[in-house]
């Protein structure tokens, strides 16, 4: 059992909707605050706090622009993001070496 | 993105207690209360809600027997706790094979 402490396991990706961004991001590095609502099947309030969490830890950030009249969120993948995505997935993957 | 779901997240597993309990058990197979206790840096209080939860979901079952006059807490991994634990590795999985 030394090959796995859930304390490794960073705890901001770990949060469910949290992982689905960061799940969502890793292979589309960009994507807009609508349209990762609707994959993920969130509320406009839920999925703020959640990318505000991911925004405090550096592993995303956050863009504003207008597109005509309409507000356009964009969210993008950082380098810290991505690296610290990885590290959750080889932490979960010890899980599955201990069988 | 068809190819990760959140809601497939099994979140009985998922919660991070939870999941280094299954993630032991699934080496171990039966592990007593205080092996568990402290591999996973738990309290007493905290551990024993999470086991209910998984012994709950047909997960784990809970034996409680004496060593002279010591109680004895066994838990054992079930067949469905362990397919389980199979299911929401491959769910897991899926968050890296989209890279």
């Amino acid at each position: 059992m030394s090959g796995f402490d859930i304390a490794e396991l960073d705890e901001v990706i770990h949060g469910r909707l949290r992982l689905g961004v960061m799940a969502y991001l890793s292979t589309a590095d960009v994507a807009d605050f609508n349209e990762l609502k609707a994959r993920l099947h969130a509320s406009d309030g839920n999925l703020s706090i959640h990318l505000r969490k991911l925004e405090d830890a550096g592993y995303v950030t956050i863009g504003k622009t207008f597109v005509g009249r309409k507000p356009l969120t964009r969210v993008s993948l950082t380098d810290k993001g991505r690296n610290a995505f990885l590290a959750y997935l080889d932490a979960i993957e010890k899980l599955s070496e201990r069988g």
